[in-house]
């Protein structure tokens, strides 16, 4: 009972933090619900001028981090996609979550979503809950993402579930497609999504971005681009939106060889991961070095093992708290069939562990669709330095006899005959020695239908081969952009004390790199020679490329400092002489004497990264802080 | 008729150019069709790797151009967009094309592109035609956006124009919403469209901006995104899609003072500018300086101006060839009726005049809309420094009388008085002490009531006020960035003879600002020296955040300066010996030699623009090509 009373105090502690942080990034702009003069839409968000700045210096930044430094080919497709193209990759079919509606009103919900907040608030909020309800509870949360749509709708009933606004009846939970769909072209008959993710614009283009990198393995292509999901109840703010922005990763290998040459630049790296098996016997997230996690097979190959590590330095960067980041490998339930091994980067928020990058080897399970779908062959050639020698599968069926026991159905016996694998063939070769005659089922027929040993001829034959033809395997690191923004605003933000100590102020401690605005400018008192000194400095500012804002309101600079901080802005001038100014630190809140003519160089030097603060510290006379700071 | 031969043969070379321009863009992958492996989608392409760094470079280039240097607010908003804000802007009831049905086969066309097709076909193929004819063809292609669809239908009718594709008749033509259409949130009922311009995402945010810039007038807010427009029958390639990539600016300033504090930087630019007046009687457009053509009032304002400036100052810095822009003012019929002024820049390539960039006062009305439709004031307020005397009209409506005559309509009767603008509220006065009674349309009601003089009292009245509130003009930038890099690609390319003279090779003459890849590095001979010496050199490249491209081929030199040439690289790097190498300019084919370690400055001086190639050149030894380049 003492843990659930805890429980309860970490959650209204979370919620008032969270509270606090969603104040400010509102207040300043940094994100407000989209059209909100009309009252909004669910899950619809813009991004205001720090926001904006924000995301677009996290896109840089990941250009710079992995397609610069990678030599990625970036592609940009529409979001606009054909129905068949999706058909392919199975989002028609399969991207469904299952909903429930209010009876009554016809309000939809998220099933499973009704079920984990029924569990969570008997486990946070029932103060008498019993140790065996309380373990139930806890394993309906474990399995979740399993339950068919019957499990979820007995589990609703049984806990007698209703609707949450309104208290009614629920209907029994059924697919919903994620995706908006819309219509291409004025007929009206060409059916159109919008996509919900970025990587099948990628596995399209295949064939030509393997000819433009020479034909060779491996080579990654990239994308950054808005992919949209209709979801049935957004919640959670900027985590769960109805429109996003992805960037995505597909870096295609030769199954056979998964090295990566780069792998030792990043095997050192030690940080918090979580395998499978940690996971399923009830172990914590323990610190791995990558190298290890590679070697020891946790993790499955190099170049999956090299990515992780690129992703952890990548989100380090911009900030986010190594502490409250880990790697978790998907249960086996939670992969796709045809996936090999997958991890999320997962960071800790004040919603709890939030998947913000998945980083998949999804085998050749894409290319192999579309190639099967479109007919276009998407596959990669290894040429061989000598022909080599290779037994192979030849299956020859003898048309007269097919013709005469199968008639109109003989070309769909051929060729279901012909695509026989290996396995089944040569179980095939040996009931028909043995026996005569196999029993072989036509799929395209639907039906089973009866091979005598004159119909075909099954043998295993040495050929001289010049190449190996292959369909690439797929590694894909997908970044949610929103998601990582909003963590970092989450592990960015902290209060302190107002000089006076009767106030609490907000601050974003963003590094540099992401910050909206490297530097603010305030001419110390409205007068015309300080503001003329700040034009200067200005120009001097955008001469350097970088992004700053004038602040000549008369407030008084302590308060100046304080609206800045709370944008997160890392350094400020103040203009408060003609020939040296002020230059001040947000965090540590130092400040030091520059000459007008260099400040712009000092500033360019600290918010690209070639000097810390701490160089420049010493090399400038330091400013006493008590006269200005109030 | 010499003149007709003479087009013809104009047309066919256009045809050439064009050809030549998109079979190298294709080949390379700067542009794909969308989905080619399903056989593609009709107005949907993607950008290849160098055509997506070229564009990522156009909009990076944009950012600098316009954001940094004005200090925009840059938004970012969601393409989804709930039906009721289109509706307020106008875009659900007059977003339309008229289009005609293939009354046999239901293919679907654009009527104004039929009819303009006959005439222009008439006109350039027609041998025979009379002047009378012509001239009368020259006449419906100059007023083609104005016909209505009951004129186009007469016109297609009496012309006998049928579907092109099957000749048979086609139907009235009828209009057709060009926004794709799709619905939010999983009950089906809440309509929404993909949005066709992101300037409304900043409209309906203008009260938080104002507010976000300290309640001051003039400031800009910017947003860069897709926008969808679902076109009858998409053509021309990159110029006519049906999702692309937009650049807007909402320029937000107090009608009565339009001037602008930086013109003085752009008044003295001089190009080609094609004034309604001249259009209309008939003259060719002109080179005009852009402050005369503000002091004489042929452009309406100094801050319309002063963008109409740096819009020719941006497409001059990313290419586009001065003689084959201008800058061509709305006729009175072309513009909308709000409009104040507007101005097209418009760049010619194969197809013609394309409008690139748009630049519209658009006065008062997109903020007006929303105010009406949201109930949400979207309006500005000067402070006096003293509070003034204004005289203001008064209506003051007696509900007992109105009452008693009106019963359930009052509320709207009254709604409708208080709500007369001056004119109108002075003739009724005028009216009411002549007559004692007036008639008053009621449009809520949509009749009109008789008014008696005791309903309403109607005065004009002194009052003191401290401040103005008015709703801000726009001035609208708006960049459609696909059909400004398209124009780009043709004024870039050109052919030159390969040495021996057997073959033209394809250029495109990029300045390093958009160029895909600033540089190549090529190891001239396959040796394990001359690769490491390139992979050290590859190394400060990227240090130097300077995309580049390694050939290793084995390809002569002079074919890998072809490749590279044809992708518009600037700069390459020939590794021919292990302390220094040759650096050699794409378009001069000059040569110097550079040691290993200075190359990667000397590159990164050059595509930044610090030095021209010019300037280095004398400052290192030249290299002689013969032995090179074949």
């Amino acid at each position: 009972m003492a843990a659930a009373v805890a429980a309860a105090a970490a959650v209204v502690n979370r919620e008032a933090f969270r509270q606090a942080v969603v104040n400010t990034l509102e207040r300043r702009l940094f994100y407000v619900p989209s059209f909100k003069i009309y009252r909004g839409v669910a899950g619809l968000y813009d991004y205001g001028p720090p926001g904006c700045a924000v995301k677009s210096n996290v896109l840089a930044f990941w250009r710079q981090h992995f397609v610069l430094e990678e030599n990625m080919l970036e592609v940009d497709c529409p979001c606009v996609t054909p129905e068949v193209v999706l058909k392919a990759s199975g989002h028609v079919d399969k991207f469904t979550d299952l909903m429930v509606k209010d009876e009554k009103t016809g309000t939809c919900y998220r099933a499973d979503h009704l079920l984990k907040d029924f569990c969570k608030e008997k486990l946070e909020k029932d103060l008498k809950i019993t140790e065996e309800k309380a373990s139930e509870f806890k394993h309906v949360l474990a399995v979740l993402d399993d339950l068919s749509a019957e499990e979820l709708g007995a589990k609703i009933k049984e806990y007698g579930i209703t609707a949450p606004d309104t208290k009614n009846p629920l209907s029994a939970p059924y697919p919903f497609n994620l995706m908006f769909q819309t219509s291409i072209g004025p007929s009206g008959l060409s059916c159109g999504y919008m996509r919900p993710e970025t990587a099948q614009g990628i596995f399209v283009n295949f064939k030509d971005l393997y000819y433009y990198n020479g034909n060779k393995l491996p080579f990654a292509a990239a994308q950054i681009g808005q992919a949209f999901r209709n979801e049935i109840s957004p919640r959670q703010g900027l985590l769960r939106v109805r429109e996003f922005t992805l960037a995505e990763i597909e870096h295609f290998v030769d199954p056979e060889d998964k090295s990566h040459p780069k792998f030792s630049e990043v095997e050192n790296l030690e940080f918090l991961m979580f395998p499978r098996q940690d996971q399923v016997s009830g172990k914590s997230a323990r610190i791995i070095r990558i190298g290890e996690a590679v070697s020891e097979g946790i993790v499955n190959n190099e170049t999956l093992g090299y990515f992780i590590g690129r992703v952890y330095l990548f989100l380090i960067y911009l900030g986010i708290d190594k502490d409250r980041l880990r790697f978790r490998q998907h249960l086996a339930n939670e992969m796709a069939h045809y996936a090999t091994d997958c991890w999320d980067a997962e960071i800790e928020c004040s919603y709890g562990w939030i998947e913000c990058v998945g980083i998949a080897d999804r085998s050749a399970y894409d290319l192999r669709a579309h190639t099967e779908k479109s007919g276009v062959p998407l596959v990669a050639a290894e040429k061989f330095a000598e022909p080599r020698e290779v037994e192979k599968l030849v299956i020859t069926s003898v048309k007269k006899e097919l013709g005469l026991a199968f008639k109109a159905n003989q070309k769909m016996v051929v060729e279901a005959l012909e695509a026989m694998e290996e396995k089944e063939a040569m179980e095939m070769k040996a009931t028909l020695e043995s026996k005569g005659e196999a029993e072989f089922y036509v799929c395209t027929l639907g039906n089973v239908v009866t091979i005598k040993k004159n119909m075909v001829t099954i043998s295993r034959e040495k050929k001289k081969e010049h190449q190996r033809v292959f369909t690439p395997s797929v590694i894909e690191p997908s970044f949610g952009i929103g998601r990582i923004i909003y963590c970092l605003y989450e592990h960015s933000f902290y209060t302190r004390p107002s000089k006076g100590g009767d106030e609490q102020l907000n601050v974003f401690r963003f590094p540099p790199l992401v910050a909206p605005i490297k530097c603010t400018v305030f001419p110390l008192v409205q007068n015309q020679q300080y503001e003329e000194v700040a034009k200067r400095i200005a120009k001097s500012l955008t001469a350097a490329g970088i992004s700053y804002k004038i602040d000549i309101t008369g407030t008084s600079i302590g308060k100046r400092y304080a609206r800045t901080d709370e944008l997160g802005v890392p350094l400020a001038i103040t203009v408060d002489s003609t020939t040296t100014v002020t230059l001040r630190e947000r965090d540590s809140k130092q400040q030091i004497r520059v000459s007008v003519e260099e400040v712009a160089t000092v500033v360019k030097e600290v918010t690209d990264g070639l000097n810390a603060w701490n160089d420049v510290l010493w090399k400038y006379p330091t400013h006493s802080a008590a006269a200005t700071e109030d």
